[in-house]
């Protein structure tokens, strides 16, 4: 009986696969030479003069910053929603907690396998580029937050860190594009998974819980802790991978110029759109992170200070506007309802991201770069030694399709998986609700959105309506707390 | 039409002060050589062995925690105010973010412009000292919190910084005073120059909104998380732009100590004020950070650790009793009203600040600091090699006085621009209410401060008084959301 | 009488105890060379090539990420209860400021005497042991959060941090176990303290305040900021403090894949426990941290990636199960009242965290971590150098037996003390309530629990019966904000 199933269905889920991981990584994870105890050894043997050049004291700091947009700065933007906040940095909890060990996993079987002993070698940047692969699924979270269960959460992710993988080793290795902060791997791919599963999953119901969409006045602000975090640590997020030295710090001062930019333009266009001069909360808090995203790929090249500014400039217009106009006329005729509006944040701006990288680039020249710099920050060498900017312009953009051909086409078929009637996802009464997968506390008070008469008796009803007279009786037994008033019926 | 007019002053300002930044940052701003794509060549000219070399590794973990305090340190610590709290978070964001731009240019004029080419060069270090610049007019905003409008707030930052970027010339260049922690340069300047536009701005009639000004439970919390990452970041803050080594090192070190003897006098003192012994949140949310301030300029001398405990002892005395005394006294007798009392939490911390370096200075001795030593942490070098401590303390005091100077005066100035009546600020009775600058959600709830009779009667009426008859209805008209009632009149 | 008593108790130990740092600072505590203006002739003398060689650049950026688990970390972690948030971040800020300087001064003794003068030289590295030997006191503080007055809390840290320096001395020092991330040494030690104290503080009429004992809807996201912070720093945490290089690079990745294996398997049982399948916060908000206290000791051992996943994977479960039976069978059988369920959450993890690493250690082997390896990890040198791993793995027992005995016994006897009449701590039916010891606004809102005439009227009546009639009377006098009601009796 499936409320009895649900309650079995995501316990099973963790454990089956985290006992998975736990397989995989025993067969074939093992620490790379600068995090194992052979390093003293190795250090001596490659006369590395000092431990300070261990990558880890390259990339920690970035590391770290990019953690904590992962987990508090994506699931804090989501808790706009005045009853969603436990699912939205929970879930985003779990499935990034998931994501990272799967994508260890696949990444390394794509980039770091060792062909001496067949095994997949860890250290900081693996950690990093993980924390990135997870990006890409909280992303695509934006866009269902609210309207799918934990359990096809886990199952987007899964599919969608190795949708990944996969397109992240066709675009950096086999194409050789240039994509140090993802503009186009995380962000395109990942928005346009997300917006295509969304279409997939389509609720023509939904305006049943429109009444739960939109915020309050304390869930804007922990919103705001979300978007902070990211706006702040996002100089580190683009500069994380690059190359040591001038490719991290150049990327750092790029991405901090482009978003400076962007929150002028976000605010000018949010005071526009109302005749009052007004501000939104929705496009501060997200409309303000688009110059980051925008500057990802072209963060580590010769962008120029004045070059991240216009692309921040830019951004903030058209993701504003996007709020304001795309969102609702894709939700109308497209079909798409997009929760957090990551069709603004992420995907516009990735898109964008991909063709300033593809001009950046088919722009350079020794000139700018001196002769070493170009070769270095293009990394020209090996079997691309001759390459020429203008070709690695045409290659970035190559990149930029197969990112969206892998958002879209994986979105669709995923779209397809979740929509199986097995996944214990919300009814169209109870979407953006917590009450439906959180135990909330009885002592409910004016801010506790999970009780209240209204709430317990739409979703008793919806359960009769949905799972029948048994599982009704059922749910008020097993939940005596959530349901004071199971006499009433 | 002032209403209509507002609503278009706004975005006019945000576009045409980017505009100019793009165009000012094309003309004049570039990479330095450690984030220019040469540096792989200028490394192997300098025979600089190792990426790990670049200024990057020196000062970005630093400027990442230096950028949360900006951000979410100043921005949560002014969302005490119950319905403030967009405000505090939103306008914090946009003049930080117009701010640093602006910074850029103007210290790059005068402490970083390359006679070669006539270009500013900027990396990591810039960053830093942009964000402290900002953090000067961040200072400010906490003295007008909630009285002024967001157009006031640029103009008022759009001078802030070019005074900043003028004193900090004078005191640190030409002076040749020592200023890390920029107790004088930052907290000073910025405390006083706040404190003198809150007098020039002076509202008589301020108490129609004095019920709004307080806090509610909740937003009590938000502020903590501003107070506790400007405290925890505070070693970061003193430290970042230190000399490399030892310089850093001692800075974090004194400052550490410093804050965490101003926790206990602060709460010591709060507790004392009140005969039950309670504490109060306002202290402990500012009081607690004095000690931060005070030793900014010191912090890189041989402060000694008692020393540093000593100066957070006095400074969390000082300050929460200003809280208690001088700021009702302030507000009463001398007109100026200081809605974060930054007074207490900058401007006389800044200056005792000023005092201790001074002291500090020319107490110093070859014995303590060791003759290398001494020349390497007062930069006893060219023009000033024959310096002696003695004088260096003079230089102190007058740089101390310098920064006095231009905070009084340029707030003066400044006060004098933003009292003409084009702005767009709030009417006397609807100050503190994020209402008027922002669209509330219509889904109000009570925890919506926003929405709700008395609120929106209120506004209407008073922009009926404010803005004659025809404002009236044409504001009912194009926000019909905010005004349900507007059937009333 | 003690309710003025009580007034003055607080600030008399603030100011006597501050005091007493200053002047031991003074006598005891200098800058060690790193961080002294000697260092730039000290460098030249140890021919260090370069100021990144300087103990701060390996270092400091992990410090700041503990030092926000500390402050940030701790302090919302505890902010779940309904109407103790400010008690819950105020009282942790003191007491981790009071904390962190005493320890500085008991560490020093043990750990950083210089021979030559006497002197404690101190460092970044100080200023991290110092946090980590704070934690121990939070975590105590977790187990007796509502219940005992700040001066109580002031008095379990003054010993707390005592028994630390001491049990730390034995357990690194004397017996040589190794306790990086302080399994033992911190969350062993400091649950089974905070454990002791809270079973000698039992009060048997609790359940008057059990009302009080839960959260509300805002409240719990609140708690989540400090969950996250915590999680994820706590690789940096871990690494912190263990050796330069590969150490600290292989704690990071150990922690950072023990805590994602946690978050899968507690949000597993979080669901198993409810029928419905519903999860629980108070399993989201602790349990998931479960994974890095447990893999402290052995993080910068060569436990492997999958030995890590293991280990998480384990911890999750027991620490979530322990939410759900042994907490409730310890109140009800044992008289033991945790408030935090730091049982769960440090005291189980911690000992297997000790167990892990005994084992860990002890099959440890050339083979494995090279032979320069073995004896740089495990510190085999000095009057060590023989020592054998499968030795070193009784001395990580015997070091987890120390940390038990010094946390059950020290939790006792300071558990005696802090019964004695004298602390002015809150009666039965005030407890987890922060009007007893906060001002709060008297503009209250429904989200200000402090107002009301419930709470008000509790708390008089109760003075009535604790402090008698003329406390009653002199309350209502001193107090008339929080007594509006005063005429009722």
């Amino acid at each position: 009986e499936s409320w009895i199933y649900y309650g079995l269905c995501l316990p099973a889920v963790c454990f089956v696969w985290q006992i998975a991981m736990i397989i995989l990584f025993g067969i074939f994870i093992r620490y790379n030479e600068e995090s194992d105890a052979h390093w003293i050894e190795h250090k001596t043997f490659n006369n590395i003069s000092s431990n300070i050049e261990n990558d880890f004291y390259f990339r920690y700091p970035s590391f770290q910053d990019v953690h904590v947009m992962i987990f508090v700065g994506f699931g804090f933007l989501m808790t706009f929603l005045k009853r969603y906040s436990f699912g939205a940095v929970g879930f985003n909890f779990l499935i990034a907690g998931f994501g990272l060990q799967w994508a260890l996993l696949m990444q390394g079987w794509f980039h770091s396998l060792d062909p001496m002993d067949g095994k997949i070698k860890i250290g900081v940047e693996s950690m990093i580029n993980a924390d990135f692969c997870v990006a890409s699924c909280l992303i695509a979270y934006g866009a269902v937050l609210g309207k799918v269960s934990p359990v096809q959460l886990m199952v987007m992710t899964l599919f969608g860190v190795t949708l990944y993988a996969v397109e992240e080793y066709i675009i950096l290795s086999l194409i050789h594009a240039r994509d140090a902060g993802g503009s186009m791997v995380i962000h395109t791919f990942g928005a346009y998974y997300g917006l295509s599963i969304s279409w997939m999953l389509y609720r023509p119901n939904l305006d049943q819980s429109k009444h739960r969409i939109g915020s309050v006045y304390h869930s804007d602000v922990f919103a705001m802790i979300g978007t902070l975090f990211l706006w702040m640590f996002w100089p580190s997020f683009n500069s994380a991978i690059s190359d040591h030295g001038d490719g991290q710090h150049r990327a750092a001062i790029n991405t901090y110029l482009s978003l400076a930019a962007t929150v002028l333009t976000s605010i000018a266009i949010s005071s526009l759109s109302q005749k009052t001069g007004k501000l939104d909360m929705v496009h501060i808090q997200n409309a303000t992170l688009a110059g980051g995203v925008a500057v990802g790929t072209a963060a580590e090249f010769m962008l120029m200070p004045y070059g991240s500014l216009i692309v921040g400039f830019c951004c903030g217009i058209i993701s504003t506007l996007g709020y304001i106009y795309i969102t609702p006329f894709m939700e109308k005729h497209l079909k798409i309802h997009d929760t957090c509006g990551i069709h603004n944040l992420h995907a516009m701006p990735g898109v964008i991201g991909g063709i300033v990288g593809a001009i950046t680039a088919a722009a350079a020249s020794k000139g700018v770069y001196g002769k070493e710099g170009l070769t270095n920050t293009f990394d020209f060498d090996g079997k691309w030694k001759d390459m020429l900017p203008t070709q690695q312009g045409g290659h970035q953009a190559a990149g930029l399709c197969v990112a969206l051909c892998f958002g879209i086409g994986g979105g669709i078929i995923v779209g397809c998986i979740l929509r199986l009637p097995i996944w214990g996802d919300a009814p169209d009464n109870s979407c953006f609700d917590d009450d439906i997968y959180w135990e909330c506390m009885p002592s409910a008070s004016s801010n506790n959105p999970c009780l209240g008469p209204h709430n317990t008796v739409s979703i008793a009803s919806n359960v009769w309506r949905q799972h029948g007279t048994i599982a009704f009786f059922e749910m008020l037994w097993v939940c005596p707390v959530a349901y004071p008033d199971r006499g009433a019926p």
